[in-house]
């Protein structure tokens, strides 16, 4: 990873207070996308994030998801592959749920769209209690994808979601807090 | 725009019945996404669609126009800058409501997401009604920006949504039904 290249990703980054709740410190990576140089250091990190293993399929995690997740996909020639909430999927899913603070929450993703023993990459901006990406890397595997690396622009380390997360799978987050 | 691959790609793009509600027949186009060769070729098809003026800013429409407009603002180095539904964006929004077959929607844009004098491509899956995309050149105009362009992978020509679109703004479909 080139670390001056981090250090102006995180300098952007703003801090949105009580979003999207009262108490919450909410980490606002629109001015990174707003930039284009910034926007493509952001996607050459996480193409660097990735490795040499070339992936079949990019996952990303509906919404802010699809964004690095389908870059990533463009530069490295694989296919693009979206997890959405629960009925925004049109064509036959396969779903998982997992716990919230308060309830549950669930996942979906095409049944298709995944092939046993493609390579995977998982893509989303935020690493937080873990929840959202342990569910897509269970739905991938379900389907005989092989995950390759976890990989997210931010991680709230503070929350402890990497310990959620199966230790057997590669996780990368570029820059952390 | 290269019509073979244009075949390509409707062909790969799957008709789903009663999705997302009775009598509609839903174009799915994860297939193309799925497919890293097939959503390259989309991708290309989109910058071609831009021409030669290069664009400051690419605005994805909330979710799957993301994920088209996220790859082309890579591509072409411009900035990405996503509308969401009410209460998605964390920052300061400026919102535009516009009316749906029943009921009213309602879309935003952060105040600082473009500058007065940019040029913008605002990028879609689908050209339906014209709603949303009516609703995103609005705001993007009031905040100063130029639209040279309405991009869309998709127009269902029979809703006619071209005609609720400004003429005078460019609006290209790579495909149509």
């Amino acid at each position: 990873m080139n670390e001056a290249s981090l250090s102006r990703l995180k300098a952007a980054i703003r801090d949105v207070l009580d979003f999207p709740k009262p108490g919450v410190v909410f980490k606002d990576i629109t001015p990174v996308l707003a930039s284009g140089e910034l926007f493509r250091l952001a996607i050459d990190e996480f193409a660097f994030a990735v490795g040499g293993e070339r992936p079949d399929k990019i996952v990303g995690i509906d919404a802010r998801g699809f964004i690095f997740g389908a870059a990533l996909a463009d530069r490295l020639g694989a296919g693009f592959v979206p997890v959405r909430k629960k009925g925004k999927l049109p064509w036959q899913t396969h779903g998982a749920s997992y716990s919230l603070e308060y309830g549950e929450a669930h996942v979906e993703i095409h049944r298709d769209a995944v092939h046993p023993g493609e390579k995977v990459v998982v893509v989303d901006d935020l690493l937080a209690t873990g929840g959202t990406a342990g569910a897509a890397l269970k739905l991938i595997q379900q389907l005989g994808g092989e995950v390759i690396c976890l990989a997210f622009l931010i991680e709230l380390a503070f929350l402890g979601g990497r310990a959620n997360l199966d230790p057997a799978t590669r996780t990368v987050a570029l820059l952390e807090y």
